[in-house]
């Protein structure tokens, strides 16, 4: 029996996480593998610090020149998050030969053709199955079974942090605030929530699907990308009076004119199985031309079941079906047909919008005309009734309009020209609605 | 480019679909596999209908030798169904040096050991994707992505007609009959749908999860089913009522005394995914130590998604993954730790039960006492009163019961009894009730 030795930069939750599988499960991993899997190095910049697992004293170092130079690793384990030294460690690794496992979306959303040239050019795999929706094999699905079919589209789940304020806010009637604090309090999100809840990270992720899903190859930061920050308790009961939930939506939909890619807060049908994602799971649905709908759910992040993805990349590694689909997929490379990627002004859907209108007469002629220069019709309203909250002599209503399917570019011109209305206050928010 | 020739036997519905793909998607195969996979030979008695694709002229034959005695030929794949011709010819392939590729489920639960040790002493691999929940990549997640894992537990709605029948009947008031009838028409039940709706079908995908998922070798024959022939109108009602729906479910649960393994009509929770898994769909959530629960939902059979999955598995095979996977796997064999199958007399289960009885004083008592004895305690009950159907002067009840968690064995033997009560007309009807 031969010993795989396998290296882990970053000893966060995760990188315990996966020392804990690798140096107490050896002997499961053996039995699956045939290979003893030996953990000989874990480089963090914190060595001093108690972790809840027992760690075999003079594996773990700050110097990761250690790994790098250690001819006999042939796995490192990238868990340090964020761009650099990620970055450079990975193209480390590479160089030295190593073959690379990693959870990290926003490196590959941002230098994923960077790392795939210098991997291809260094005969290494690199394996990500974590980086989007953890506990749930979804790569490794598009990946291998579903290859007999196109993807039409991808509808998914991504971000547990946004998923769990969401609901929180659904099913508790919980403010925005008071939702992130308990996001916060039980783990759910970081001390700052920004990169989760603006939808930073759902679009890196869905950038790391439609490169795998679709071939495309697009810069994360030009998607079409709205977060959850101004959703309101106020949403949640008028896309319940209407037969929906709100999700922090994923999508990438193939058409004629290219590939839609898109995150935003999206009022989702009761009986659409994404509408029953609750707290921090990710679900993700793939509808392929022969295959029809595939719908998987599973725990998105934390320890374990991110441990588990990573442990299964390793396994896939060791026993050479990862070098086998890194070939054949040739992922980030332009040399397979490159779908092109639709503009977002020329998106069509359907919308919620909710803005804030003095109650007067006249007030819904004016932003009605808008919309209908536009060519924007609305399927339906609703006018609410509230007291201004600066006491003043105005009554305030809140507005919520749903649109039938509209142009993107022209939508944002009506918002644009609703906004300048003296008789509306504030910003208009909007929604996607799924149809 | 090298050229992988393919060779098909059975073009019924799921062959036709295949036959499309490779005849249809060459290119697009290509791209993914770099090879140029080549449909050369169809095999089916049936040489002279018409098909809705077209055949290339002379690839249609019913003469399996001109494949076994080609070379060229590297993989078969086996849509015939059913144990004869089917066995005889995957052994005939897999002696003549030839990669398999199934989607029979009865020959794998029946014939799983000797195919797996002639495909080994072959050197050559089994895929049966297709096997279990067609359109879902649920084996290839249990054997590659969920490897880090020890599996918990398996529960999974796999059998397409039942599930159809049953939400006809939940969701439309329809008789059981009629449900079988609509299924007949919409092409989702055989004209005998006997092995649908006995169970049998579930119980040998479930034989096949059990094998993947624990090593479990078990004679399917003799794992604890029951079917959905009893189930009526009445019963939706009741289990509606206390918050459940009735799902047709297979499972296989971890336990200290070894594996538990069943299919039967079961009361699943209302908040539990596979409560809403409607129609035609196919589900399964599997439980890991470290992934926690991951499900999946998909279209369990036709033509389409079963192609898909059986396109996959030719496609695994061409690349190799499949021989990693068969070499790691090792299935159907003894070289591993067997998990004992717990006997089903030890299984502890809330049941629901329905029965009728005479409506008069004293009847509570007699069957309270035979339950009272065989130490099962009532959780909650319900009596219905309903008229005699044949008009005679005895009103009849029908009692309702679920229990705590009782053990199987003294079950079994209260319901044995209490059918002997004179005060208890015919059969004792029972389902399980998920905890």
């Amino acid at each position: 029996m031969s010993v795989i030795k396998v290296a882990l930069f970053g000893l966060g939750t995760i990188g315990t996480g996966v020392a804990d599988i690798l140096l107490n499960r050896r002997e499961h991993i053996c039995n699956v593998t045939g290979q003893d899997v030996l953990l000989t190095r874990i480089c963090d910049k914190n060595t001093t610090s108690r972790r809840d697992i027992d760690i075999p004293h003079g594996i773990l170092t700050d110097d990761a020149e250690l790994i790098f130079n250690d001819p006999e690793i042939s796995v490192g384990i990238e868990l340090i998050g964020g761009i650099e030294p990620a970055r450079t460690f990975v193209l480390r690794l590479l160089e030295s030969g190593k073959n690379v496992v990693t959870a990290n979306k926003a490196l590959l959303a941002q230098h994923g053709a960077e790392l795939f040239a210098v991997a291809r050019r260094c005969g290494c795999t690199i394996e990500f199955e974590a980086a989007v929706c953890g506990g749930i094999p979804i790569l490794s699905s598009i990946a291998t079974s579903l290859q007999a079919n196109t993807i039409q589209s991808i509808n998914a789940i991504v971000n547990g942090t946004s998923n769990f304020i969401l609901s929180q806010m659904e099913d508790g009637g919980t403010s925005y605030s008071d939702a992130v604090k308990e996001a916060q309090k039980l783990g759910y999100a970081e001390a700052n929530p920004a990169m989760d809840v603006d939808g930073t990270d759902a679009v890196q992720k869905l950038t790391i699907l439609a490169q795998l899903g679709f071939g495309a190859v697009v810069d994360w930061k030009n998607v079409s990308r709205m977060g959850i920050e101004s959703v309101d308790a106020i949403d949640f009961k008028f896309a319940n009076d209407l037969g929906y939930r709100i999700k922090l939506l994923a999508v990438a939909n193939r058409s004629d004119e290219g590939l839609e890619l898109h995150v935003a807060p999206t009022l989702v049908k009761f009986d659409n199985p994404l509408a029953r994602v609750h707290n921090a799971f990710n679900a993700i649905r793939v509808v392929g031309d022969y295959v029809g709908p595939v719908f998987f759910q599973g725990l998105g992040a934390g320890r374990n079941p991110t441990a588990s993805a990573i442990v299964g990349d390793v396994i896939d590694t060791i026993l050479g079906r990862s070098k086998i689909t890194f070939d054949t997929l040739n992922l980030w490379s332009n040399d397979k047909g490159v779908i092109p990627i639709k503009r977002t002004e020329n998106f069509y859907s359907k919308s919620y919008l909710r803005f804030d209108a003095e109650d007067r007469p006249g007030v819904m002629r004016d932003f009605a005309a808008v919309f209908g220069e536009k060519n924007i019709s609305i399927a339906s309203m609703i006018q609410h009734e509230t007291n201004n909250p600066d006491n003043s002599s105005k009554q305030k209503a809140v507005i919520i309009l749903i649109t039938h399917e509209a142009r993107e570019g022209d939508l944002l011109e009506a918002i644009n020209e609703v906004e300048k209305l003296p008789s509306i206050q504030g910003k208009v928010i909007r929604m996607r609605v799924q149809s």
